[in-house]
């Protein structure tokens, strides 16, 4: 494996991770910790969240997309894909 | 209370839900759902999260910059706030 | 042709009116407009250019991504696909 | 002047090199050059454009919100402020 894959595994360690950071949040909001270093907190988070989107898109194209396509069958995956890195990206 | 901004308890609860929505998320990588749902479901974790932000960085704003500015102390407080933002947006 | 599909027409006729958009964030800050209304404008600019990337990246997938898949070579390609999303979205 | 800060001339300054950068961008996309190239040119022309963006930021909070703070006027202007941001992040 190399660059932006992340195995099954993998993905569940970092969202159990994720989920923690996310609790810590709560936690600093509860504590009324500094505004500044919570964003910065939440900024992490949301990074580690996209990590994990990217892994996924990875897996994603790298089978289900692939797949279909050597099927002859790729024009409803490709268009599905696309819309959703259309929504990731914000569009 | 107005727009963007969230007080403490609301905010506390929208975190106790983006936990259980991550929970979620790790769950269905778990079962193997398919990709496209899972990075839909993420990108709605995202979004929640970055709602939380704009709250926190609203309540920053109208009270620890503007006290700061009201003593005439702001320029630090400014500086740290702009580069928060860059940040969020990727700088 | 649907959704996010452009063609090259459509893409270059995209690009000069961005273009002209930029001429025009230039002139509102030599004419002292409104911080506010240049960022809303220098927003929608954006917003254009994603458009645009977003068609760029449907067309990559459904030929040159797509060939490569069926020639048997897809990994090189998927992994650049991945890899230019990733950066897209600012990770 | 530090860190994100852009004085006018600076900003103009950027405009015109991201207009220019617009143009490569046509005619690349008229050159049939190779899309991840594009994609890659585009996003630098996106980042170049938010960090103009990032300094009318720190502009109009510096000055119109400071000015408005310290007349004890500061909630309709951060208020605009918080949209803003808002919207830069995509929410």
């Amino acid at each position: 494996m190399y660059g932006y894959a992340l195995d099954k595994e993998d993905m569940e360690a970092r969202l159990t991770r994720i989920e923690g950071q996310v609790r810590g949040l709560r936690r600093m909001v509860n504590e009324d910790k500094y505004c500044i270093d919570i964003l910065t907190q939440l900024n992490a988070v949301s990074a580690a969240l996209n990590a994990v989107g990217i892994g996924l898109l990875d897996d994603h194209v790298r089978h289900c997309v692939r797949d279909s396509i050597k099927r002859g069958e790729g024009d409803a995956k490709i268009e599905e894909l696309v819309a959703t890195v259309a929504r990731f990206v914000g569009r």
